[in-house]
């Protein structure tokens, strides 16, 4: 049974629901993570992932080995952030070994790559305008910095970005920075027409993957990608704050260089000789002392992805949201709502973004009254993440029964406005 | 019974150092850390500190809040980086509320205030020759990107930096970078003094407190420091990798704006605007996402660090270095050593130099053969960090004993030599 086949004559029940979740090839995943919500229904992953049962015994084992092992663990510590990147590049991004590395924050990686790239191209720096907001505060200040023109595609709010549009915006551009699956619709680009387009215009690529990685089945490396970034505390399952990663395609490294010149960059870092040459390879893209008891959640994030196959993800991935449209449909644009998210599977990742003029209360009653956790982005969105290691089909169906109950009896309309929040 | 009273008719017998333990104040805390270390002595603390119940504690709380709250956790740890910092600049740092964060590396914390600093000021950079490597690296990547003069400051490698080649050199400069504890001898600054002539010079002073914080009482707001950055993973005891922490004093908050222009700096985060506009205060010296799980091993650090009360560490780490220099002087310097660290207390931090021509085999027979945790420095110097918190001064005698016995029987004349080794 798939989603899609009639279940309870046709229509779209909850144990239509339940009969997809009997049949979900992940479904064991689920328990490798910690729950104990009692009624809750999680559909935030795609803010902060879940704790699962692999990450707390990483940790867990990884503060022993501080314990014991003392200085000494660092013999095995001190490359864990390209063996980490390693992980994550076959198990999610589809990239080969040496281009991957977990450190730092997204912010701060993209900071070093985009600066690496204005350094060795000229032109402007394009970015949508709706993209998320680090990006365009970071690529502002390398714009201002490096005297270079910063360029805002304007784009369509719901539909995936446009090649023939990027391709116009990226002509006299040294760097395009876009997302592989924006954060307010879900949209997900088409990363190897569009990557192939701005190299085609002279200039390079750098892909944010934060709401992709982990969701769909990213390809860095077939895609002919040159630079990503991305983060490991939403699909990646992390925890919060936990290390970012970046990616440059093999056939850049050697004329790239991060501004941030640390010392675990150098290339005989232990010589603590007078002058800075960065080590040849990935990393190069380094800089201070990794953040090791982060890292080991970040291996074992991996290991779990691999496990489950980045394949299998995507299906469930392409399912969680097609009932979530499907039940939009059937349930709520009745109701005020329309959906801000892609129809077709192919050009979503694993959220969906359900737009109501109300948006804001509707969010609120959702959390406080009904128990349903998902978030919000300005003006209009409510977010539903389905992560599918750990997102259950009744759990869609759970949660838009709910918000459906909760708006058709105007609870939202008895909740006070407020002008700001933090997810 | 304090050190320099004499036990056991005077001579510098172990029971001396246990009589010492024995009157020690701060003797409780050292069942505060995790130890099974059997017959190891670990004298590296300024590498790698110990993993305290309190640190494990902490981390084991916040992975548990992670699982059960999930994003409304970020309800609390949003403003955890700010918290932690508030909480170092209490217990560690002698700074006031609103002037330090806990986050990033100190590579990139370092690379943040610098790079806000030359922003800000015209003029040429200047450091130490023998300062730690990635202060010098990443200096050097600034100054290369701002068209700025880097002078490399040569400085007696044993004594204190002087006061007056200090303000002979910053003469012309915008920003001089410092360490107030040399990484490999040891000296300790005069921080009120040389901020003074830097600023008297027209530039702003960027301490380094890798080596100082949580070994000597630092007093960055009666020192009138301008700019600072450190280490939380040596004598803060926060973990390998653990976040760093930045000062930036209130008086240049509003003029200075950080290179790396990240959301969680913005003005009105979640409003996710169109411009990058940094807030008011020293939260525009964040970058990314702070890692939550780090920061939790932070704010336990800095709680200890207050309970036990910096003044009674700063007296325990002079006591302990005084016994490690008389003991070189009574049983080292007739083997072949010299001593690499200022004879005053009032001129050194909490680890000793002891230099040899032979500190590298030495160095690698200590561990292998004598079951002692020291480090080596290029290209002589043997480091005993001796965090006050966890080390007796029995560890200090018997970590000596066991160089001496070695050296003495010629052990370190038998080991293979080696180019590289990481510590």
């Amino acid at each position: 049974v798939g989603y899609g086949d009639p279940v309870d004559g046709g229509s779209l029940t909850r144990s239509h629901a339940a009969e997809l979740d009997r049949a979900d090839p992940l479904r064991r995943f689920r328990d490798r993570f910690e729950h104990g919500d009692g009624d809750r229904i999680y559909v935030d992953g795609n803010s902060l992932g879940r704790l699962s049962h692999d990450a707390r015994a990483a940790i867990q084992a990884t503060v022993d080995e501080w314990g014991s092992r003392l200085v000494t663990g660092w013999h095995d510590w001190v490359d864990l952030a390209g063996r980490a990147g390693d992980a994550l590049g076959a198990a999610a991004l589809g990239a080969g070994p040496g281009q991957v590395l977990a450190c730092d924050s997204t912010t701060v990686n993209l900071y070093k790559l985009a600066g690496a790239a204005l350094a060795a191209r000229e032109g402007s720096i394009v970015v949508p305008a709706d993209d998320f907001p680090t990006d365009r505060y970071v690529l502002e200040g390398l714009a201002a910095a490096h005297g270079r023109e910063l360029r805002l595609l304007e784009a369509d709010p719901v539909a995936p970005l446009g090649v023939d549009a990027v391709a116009a915006a990226a002509d006299g551009a040294a760097l395009v920075v876009l997302s592989h699956v924006n954060y307010r619709s879900g949209a997900l680009a088409d990363m190897a027409a569009i990557s192939r387009v701005v190299q085609a215009a002279g200039a390079l690529v750098l892909w944010d993957l934060c709401h992709s990685a982990g969701a769909v089945d990213v390809t860095l490396d077939a895609a002919g990608a040159d630079l990503a970034v991305g983060c490991t505390y939403k699909y990646l399952n992390a925890g919060p704050g936990s290390p970012a990663f970046l990616y440059v395609a093999e056939r850049h490294q050697a004329a790239l260089r991060s501004p941030i010149q640390g010392w675990f960059s150098q290339a005989d870092q232990f010589a603590m000789g007078p002058r800075y040459e960065p080590v040849a390879g990935i990393g190069r893209f380094l800089a201070g002392t990794p953040p090791v008891i982060g890292l080991a959640a970040v291996m074992a994030a991996a290991e779990m992805l691999a496990e489950a196959g980045i394949g299998a993800v995507r299906s469930k991935a392409a399912a969680l949201t097609a009932l979530a449209i499907d039940l939009h449909d059937e349930r709520l644009a009745g109701l005020g709502f329309s959906l801000g998210t892609p129809r077709a599977a192919v050009e979503r990742g694993a959220h969906v973004s359900l737009r109501h003029p109300d948006a804001w209360p509707i969010c609120r009653a959702l959390i406080e009254q009904a128990n349903v956790i998902p978030d919000f982005r300005r003006p209009d969105s409510i977010r539903f993440g389905l992560p599918p290691l750990y997102t259950r089909y009744t759990d869609v169906w759970d949660a838009v029964d709910r918000l459906a109950a909760l708006v058709a009896d105007g609870v939202h309309e008895r909740m006070p406005a407020e002008a700001a929040r933090v997810t």
